[in-house]
């Protein structure tokens, strides 16, 4: 086994990314030699106990992070602020300060500036996910095949960005670095506006007066189905990704809502030949999925 | 085995549905003694009798309904008008005229003036399907544990209404009887909507600029994905759901478009609260769905 990335990892939100995370260095060995659990609750460090995922579960972010030589964040971006002002002073020198957040500008913005200067900074985001949450919604195998992307300031020192890059490699990922505001703005359209359009279509159903939004129920197969699942993400989670890329979801949403405008005039006017090929370009993106293996 | 419901049963386009109805009927030999194909090219007939799921193709509709005791429309409903023209002089007295399509209102005007006096009219709808289309697209379990809805006019002959829900269930389906209107209304809710939200999102994407469009191919796993796959679903029929169910998708889109600009207003101005009621109102519907065992 080759030698652990770090004496001591540890992890702020303990939900399905850093549980998952917890999993993978208990199972391999190679991550941490020691792993320490952070929460908002100690009913959630309980359970992280009674799972025995983590060596040791600290309710005070400070304590978690005394002596650690990695701290990853793996809250709620809309949390990070006041986490990394609280943990800073007790961050030891030549430490390590990594996330997972959704989104990376945000991150920079309210992290970076509260880093002390002994300490590197390397935001990171593994794109992986499901719509469950909590400390037994982690499993060992989220990340495989999944990529990683890191968005590390200019002049982050390169040892560091290369073992965050190493550690999510070691959870089966593929890395590769960005600047963060085209992260975010990727980001968007393939993740924050896909949920969007689901919760929202959710909302819209919901409305519905009594039997037909029985019905939506009933017949969800036809298609709903599909945007329920993630749909049914995590609220807190999502709600502070939208929050905290703004400018690049709007802009993204502004776009589609354009698109879908045009889609519903041509409906209105009866414009079979704009509808089609409408529809025939969203095709061709597919077909580019499933010839590069991601559908 | 139970009697055969019907003695020739023709099957008017033999695409993804039409070719699953005949794979049943070789499997099951109950729906019908003899099962006849028409297609708009001789090649499609040609596959399906390398396929062998046919007992005999016809390139002329009108000689397809010849002698027959049911005739199914499964071609695109935008095409069920001229094709109803074409064979209502060849329909048999006694015969029962019947669908597949996702709109319920447009065929009944489209079809319904142009059926004989002798022959009976079942409208019908079977929700199922997958984003693959054409005859070897079909499979035998494609309808198992769907629902299949019935739009009967008022006055349709109640044991015509009997042998076609009597069809589906041996096709595995579960059946209901809506009224038309109701059916429209329904599905541009939980079927139309979202494929019209997926062919946009598609399309939004494919849009994008040289790098970012790559990534968002790269990227996909992050909840476009799932958006891509009922964006893949066959053009032509799509465009004619669309152009067929107008109405009813025109409101429900303009509901969906106010929900979505709110949450866009939500979003700009910062307003947490809304977003997360939104965001959890959706998990209301998918958790719904859990307990229904629709998920």
């Amino acid at each position: 086994m080759p030698e652990p990335l770090f004496k001591r990892l540890a992890l702020l939100g303990i939900g399905l990314i850093g549980s998952s995370v917890a999993r993978i260095a208990r199972e391999r060995g190679d991550l941490a030699a020691e792993v320490v659990a952070n929460a908002r609750t100690q009913a959630t460090l309980d359970r992280v106990m009674e799972l025995g995922i983590a060596d040791r579960v600290e309710l005070d972010p400070a304590k978690a992070v005394e002596g650690a030589d990695c701290v990853m964040l793996c809250a709620p971006v809309g949390a990070y602020a006041a986490l990394a002002e609280t943990i800073a002073p007790h961050l030891a020198p030549g430490c390590i300060l990594t996330d997972v957040g959704s989104t990376k500008q945000s991150v920079i913005r309210d992290v970076g500036p509260l880093v002390p200067d002994a300490v590197h900074f390397v935001p990171a985001h593994p794109l992986a996910g499901t719509e469950y949450s909590g400390p037994d919604a982690g499993f060992t195998t989220l990340f495989q095949g999944r990529w990683c992307l890191l968005t590390p300031p200019p002049g982050t020192d390169a040892d560091s960005v290369e073992k965050i890059a190493e550690l999510w490699r070691r959870c089966g990922s593929m890395t590769e670095t960005m600047e963060p505001g085209h992260h975010d703005r990727v980001l968007a359209i393939v993740s924050h506006l896909p949920h969007l359009l689901a919760f929202t279509i959710c909302g819209t159903a919901d409305d519905l007066e009594g039997e037909s939004r029985q019905q939506v129920l009933q017949f969800a197969a036809s298609g709903f189905r599909d945007f329920t699942r993630i749909a049914a993400s995590d609220p807190v989670m999502w709600r502070d990704v939208f929050l905290n890329n703004r400018e690049a979801l709007l802009e993204m949403l502004a776009r589609f809502m354009e698109d879908a405008q045009a889609m519903a005039r041509a409906v209105r006017w009866g414009d079979p030949d704009y509808i089609e090929d409408r529809i025939r370009r969203g095709r061709v993106i597919r077909r580019s999925l499933i010839e590069l293996k991601q559908a």
